[in-house]
């Protein structure tokens, strides 16, 4: 389990959920809009890591979304629409679980959207995203990254886990057989939409917990708030770290 | 903690959201659509029973809605008009965390409702219910009764845990004093909106673990599925049980 | 054109759209919520009737909606959930250019649902109904009706007209020929789902103008408004009236 | 009336009606996605040229939005949110009878929105509508401009005439008193929002039937379409014609 005793990790993520909770008044009283974007492999972590955050949060005032394939009538539209009404609205905290970048990952792999959509998408999410970050959206964006033989492990004990049985789907069974693919999509994606207002943010999360707790800390600590104790944020920057260029050697191959 | 271990407890609980996945299996591919409806006391621990039900459950087919409360606008409407959209579809398991019963409830008890309105909607709530259960929903409601003395302590508690700092309302405060006209409005509530075709079940909640165990055994239970474990599904009559003038004795005064 | 000349159609009109901009007006300042659904065989004149109707209304207070095929996901859902937000607010006017009856008609006529979700809607409509009029809404039923000569020509004029070639449809082809199945189908409707508080009302509408002239008198004049001209709304009991088992040979065959 | 006789009005609409039916049938075979803004002063026929060019459109394919005073939940969130739902999916001929421009007008002029908020909408509107067009979304936006006398005179017609009342609101009553308000207003608004992908086009609206003939005939050629007839949609360059800086000098002031 990495490194952490199950004790420690619990006190850990209880601090980070304080915070949390303090973070959250002040985004309530100032009305600031936020979205966290949470991408990743197939059975990255990324369920896990979003109940943690969210588990003390205020129902009222927070919202996951998970984007279901698109309607008939959502695929003639502009294809940002269909995200649009989940946009967060003042003091609302939204996490997606997947985002319009699926058209970037499995949307492509998958060969659900032609090139010519994904190159669009390419060519008008930056200008999507930075709409909404002028217009005062505060905008997170983080990837799971885990190794293939992580996958393949998490995938195989998905199947005999009678508490995830949902969790199987024919597009799992294709992430490991498409991992190159799945790999190459994922490069593309950083390289064209990684941007200084909106820059991705790795998170290498072979082991959960710990993952987890970088993710959370490296989240909440990016937010100013009253009474913050950077004391528990502490950031571990093996664990989570913007992309770049030059970190690409980091990334699972 | 009420008699049993937390070891047992764990073990008891994994055995019923196994059940549950495999429940929600039979559901999806009957497309069935099932909406349990969850009322009880301000701090009766709804959201702990409601996060415990939908741990395990697939997100993508199920739902929880709290409504919040009505705009403007919508309380121009026909008063099921913005519940309506929540309903399930085909396939989908839906809990309401609080529901159209808050007009016979809080919004009663704070004056949010003309009398006039409250009566109209007693005089229609079994009618539309009954519509949706004639059309197949499948349509379960529990209510959460606590007693005085537990109430009190819990909210305490919870002005002194600061991960549930949220949850604290000008209504809770009003939760205590106003403890005698939520009877009344419970027990009309039961009185006028328990009938064959959607009767109310009363859990007691005053222990928090053996009740989410006995309300998620009832609940489960309900339901005919594949493969279903009788064993696992042992019902405990004393914390769970169909409300009906007789047993009133049994609820919170 | 019927015996009434251009002229003193186009002033009959304009007096009945005067009490309709009077009887919107006491409607927006009372709250009230109106739905008119108009119904009728294809070509009857029911969209150049709305037309009529709405064209001096407050845009901002009048809303058509004209039900389209229903999405896979909304098959799922119960019956009448994609019609509910649809539904007039407090000072709304709602027309329902079509409307849930397509189940009892074009969709049991061309097999689009089966006779079990046929016999389920007629079972349910009438409970759906009574609960919103009930509830305060003022719901009135037209069907329009031609005969069948009237119809034939008429989509026959229509395939001629350029203005008019969007009507066109492989459902109007089937209108002609399937003429006796829609008549029975309509006398079921008839039959099974006009009551007392929603009774279907009957407009002859082979003469186009002197129909719609009947059908605002009519429908104006069932409901009490400020400055109510009375002499503008004289009723032709001829052209409208309310459908029973005793006037069925008045209706087309 | 302006010159044109009502007879030969009525023959010139009819041939422009018909070109829109075969621009419109070609839209909707190619899912091509329109949007036409119609902007302009109080009482400069907006809602009379909409009428005029719906009247023969397919009601399936065709929507007229009128934006309504935003909720209090929609003025927390980004602007251009509660536009978004509207939008044309493919094949769709969407009007905006007023608009996201009510920021830059209306709201200004009476003090709904802040300067603040009023320089965000100018700093980000051509983003969002490049983003659109730049999607493939077919963007026409139109400005109905008259004379100071013109709209006094009509702002009076209308309170006398019983068929126009729901008109009148206290908004207009401004309109002539902040006459000078709203000509800066719609100053700047052509400055800052007018760019090569999505330039605004002025119609001279004094005489409305010339106007909207000329409107029609602008906005018809302005598509290329399946047997398109020229000479049905002459130009008039003196009533409809780009906005620049060097005609500035023919708008109202």
């Amino acid at each position: 389990m990495g490194g952490k005793g199950t004790k420690e990790y619990e006190e850990s993520l209880r601090a980070l959920q304080i915070e949390l909770v303090k973070l959250q008044a002040d985004l309530i009283r100032t009305e600031a809009r936020v979205l966290v974007i949470v991408e990743g492999r197939d059975a990255a972590g990324k369920d896990g890591t979003i109940k943690r955050l969210t588990e003390h949060m205020s129902p009222r005032d927070t919202r996951v979304f998970a984007p279901s394939k698109p309607s008939d009538a959502e695929t003639k539209q502009w294809y940002f629409q269909r995200f649009t009404p989940h946009l967060p609205s003042g003091g609302e905290f939204v996490i997606f679980n997947r985002s319009w970048y699926n058209r970037a990952g499995v949307e492509r792999v998958m060969g659900f959207a032609t090139e010519d959509e994904v190159e669009s998408f390419f060519r008008t999410v930056d200008d999507f995203e930075r709409l909404q970050v002028r217009d005062g959206l505060h905008l997170r964006k983080y990837y799971l990254d885990i190794d293939r033989d992580e996958q393949k492990e998490r995938l195989e004990e998905r199947q005999n886990d009678p508490l995830k049985k949902w969790k199987n789907s024919p597009i799992d069974a294709s992430a490991s057989k498409k991992w190159d693919v799945y790999t190459k999509a994922r490069d593309d994606m950083f390289r064209r939409t990684s941007f200084k207002e909106a820059p991705w943010r790795v998170v290498k999360a072979d082991q959960k917990k710990p993952a987890r707790l970088a993710m959370l800390a490296d989240l909440i600590g990016s937010f100013d708030y009253k009474d913050k104790d950077e004391s528990v944020l502490k950031r571990n920057r093996m664990l989570v770290f913007p992309w770049s260029k030059k970190i690409h050697a980091r990334l699972a191959k």
